[in-house]
């Protein structure tokens, strides 16, 4: 399994297509990897053999001096076969192939794609894609995503974050809007994988490697599975929290995802069975790959259904009691003796479940209110939907972070301010803060439902 | 019904319990009329008879000299009853009565609405509330929420927005929540109106009122129903979408919303029957509250359920074609004819549906393939799902805007990006962009939900 080490940090890498002439692709991949200070050598492989924005050029990759560990492919797709069988002479054998115009555009590029899997399987070679974006990884500076704009996310690469979450995306668009939608929230990126049509290397590879350094959280996005299988043994193998979103619930969506990235469609029933099975977390929307992980990477395990609901802002209190027990997660009625304790903090509206606490309360109480009900073994978890119109909340939640890890039990926290606002308040006091009261309670949901997944997988041992 | 005008559009209003002290909850409605300069006359009622915030003070409402339109009364909840009587005795007849402590807080509270009941019944007055904020009107100026920062929502006193829009709402926390996100989005409030326990106005009193003036869309925030053969009633009798939200499809969410606004919970699925046979389009969210209204304000009714999608970030065909399905909609395949006419206008990925453009696509090319799916008789509706990366897309949304009107079909428009700059595109270029596929989606189904039930209430009658 550790050869896929290569892919995510290469002593040295050719990308093959790479020239000086505008617009090239494989050129806008030197310049990140230049803007990065990778570390490793990097060599730029085009006809004229030039340099391409520090990139040592040359015409052919068998003219590279010493040995080379990883090559990128980005040049048109019929000449793809011919140069994977000269990185097989040199020696070379791991490729990223970025190249499209494979199994996802019909026939002719089907039999390309064959004809690649001849040259590779014959040289011992492994590779992602084609039809991809390979691999961003922000621990070791390595990146060969194509068109990515330098300096656009330098944040991910220097700011240490919460939690870094790994992605395995079978769509390059789909990487772009989780990593812009990241800059303002509190997950950190590990590494994003596009492992486009996925014909060597695929997902369930990628969770046993990533499984080896313990990350906190894999993100799956696919538009088909090629062998299912594979794939659930792969998760079954890991705790890692696995959450995967799938398109093709469908039959017209599944077919446009094949148009995409040239697989199969899938049996979605069977594929949900089958994540319920091996402990995958199925997504409900794509927003849910950005939104979602900082409740692993944030927070403790929820370990049981009793909620409670925590509110300055009367309403919310049904909202979040409906989506709640929607979710199957409970607002339990407390004992008598946790509203006596509860009223004693100070001038509650309300002290039964949802709380709702009105305007004005102080730092000091809501902190004493945040301590007894996450001591209280009435309750497993938090749901605090607060309006922030006071800075005093702010602290407050701030100081909730360390008592959930303290009594490790989970809050899944919604302000109800503006989403603007609350993008703002996110990214500046790096709180997990949810977009949406939905999301909050998902959050809770999906850490409940690991927190099942892992106790089968011990009992299965 | 044209009573209700004086709650809209006072000439003149006392405010009971304003008074210069810190934090009184009337002065700072005081501070809200002069600061829109409101053109009717203001005047504080407090023990002292102080102006404040150029309001002209008396110590009772019969020493107010002449006619007084409309009362607001905000002070203590036992002094309410008395206080409603002496505005009797002035002739006052509209009372806003925005504080707590009635039914919504179990029985002596109770006692108290019953007896406000008598009251006003003995004069004749109408009123809102008790446990509201009242009314917010943009267009009079006229606005009676206590709590407002003074400003904070000039925008929408003064933009000219696409649409228009009314909202009723059992919550003043909802209306905040509402106001902020709107903020950045397209559509323009026209009334705010909160309406607490709505013991005597309530949200069909309201419907009937708004229907007058061809109000685009009126929205309902509802923590319970009183009277739902009136709410219903009222909705049959509009032709105007009516979007509502309803908390308490769980029995702990009817709890909360009762302790809340002192309602009795209803039978959820007697509600959602209900909605559907008077025309009432049921939200799914807080959210749609404020994301869905633009639906109605700024793009023709949805006559059919044949959608076009639209990409140039190939996974998010699948995911559109995905929840178009969900939702009850249709992506046809494309007539040969059809698919010809879209390749003519140049280097297409995919010309079927979703149709992908890929990127390096120009104005020209995107505008021709807007012109050809709208003149279409194979489709109803657009989805276009396109990542603003080139500026020309923005200005491809905006021809859209007018192509939309000009063919009668609606498009339900999202853009891959992070949030926060489809905050800052919606807001700069006034584009009706929703924050996420699912939005948009359910933009479409609502639109056509209501030509549905237009087309129902036209047989009916």
């Amino acid at each position: 399994m550790t050869d896929l080490d290569t892919f995510f940090r290469p002593r040295s890498v050719a990308i093959i297509g790479a020239s000086p002439s505008r617009l090239n692709l494989g050129a806008s991949i030197c310049l990140v990897l230049s803007h990065l200070n990778f570390s490793g050598a990097v060599y730029a492989v085009n006809k004229d053999a030039l340099d391409v924005h520090g990139a040592k050029g040359y015409k052919r990759v068998q003219d590279i001096p010493g040995p080379v560990d990883l090559a990128v492919i980005i040049t048109r797709a019929d000449t793809v076969p011919d140069l994977a069988e000269e990185c097989g002479i040199k020696g070379i054998r791991h490729l990223i192939i970025e190249s499209s115009g494979f199994s996802e555009g019909g026939l002719p590029g089907a039999a390309l794609q064959q004809q690649l899997q001849q040259v590779t399987a014959r040289h011992g070679i492994r590779y992602m894609g084609p039809n991809c974006l390979g691999v961003l990884d922000t621990s070791s500076r390595f990146c060969c995503f194509f068109g990515i704009i330098p300096g656009k996310y330098d944040e991910a690469f220097t700011t240490r974050k919460q939690g870094v979450a790994s992605y395995i995306l079978q769509s390059g668009g789909m990487g772009a809007l989780i990593m812009d939608s990241l800059q303002t929230d509190v997950t950190g990126i590990h590494r994003v994988v596009s492992i486009g049509n996925k014909e060597d290397v695929d997902e369930a590879d990628l969770i046993d490697y990533f499984s080896q350094d313990e990350a906190p959280v894999i993100v799956l996005y696919l538009e088909s599975v090629k062998d299912g299988r594979k794939l659930m043994d792969a998760a079954r193998r890991t705790t890692i929290p696995i959450l995967a979103f799938k398109v093709g619930r469908s039959s017209r969506g599944a077919e446009a995802a094949c148009s995409h990235t040239g697989g199969l469609a899938n049996n979605d029933r069977i594929f949900d069975a089958a994540c319920r099975q091996a402990g995958i977390i199925r997504l409900e929307s794509v927003t849910e790959l950005h939104a979602l992980p900082k409740m692993f990477t944030s927070m403790p395990l929820l370990k049981g259904k009793r909620i409670a609901v925590f509110t300055n802002s009367g309403a919310f209190g049904g909202v979040a009691a409906d989506l709640l027990s929607q979710e199957g997660l409970a607002v339990p009625q407390f004992s008598e003796t946790l509203v006596t304790q509860l009223r004693s903090t100070g001038l509650l509206y309300n002290a039964s479940n949802p709380i709702d606490v009105g305007p004005g309360l102080s730092m000091e109480a809501f902190l004493a209110i945040f301590r007894i009900l996450l001591a209280s073994d009435e309750i497993d978890g938090l749901l605090p939907v607060a309006n922030v119109w006071q800075d005093v909340f702010i602290d407050a939640l701030k100081e909730l972070m360390s008592l959930c890890r303290e009594y490790g039990k989970p809050a899944g926290i919604y302000i109800p301010n503006a989403t603007e606002r609350i993008l703002e308040i996110r990214k500046k006091h790096q709180l997990p803060i949810f977009e949406s009261p939905e999301q909050a309670v998902r959050g809770l949901a999906v850490s409940l439902l690991h927190h099942g997944y892992l106790a089968k997988k011990e009992t299965t041992r």
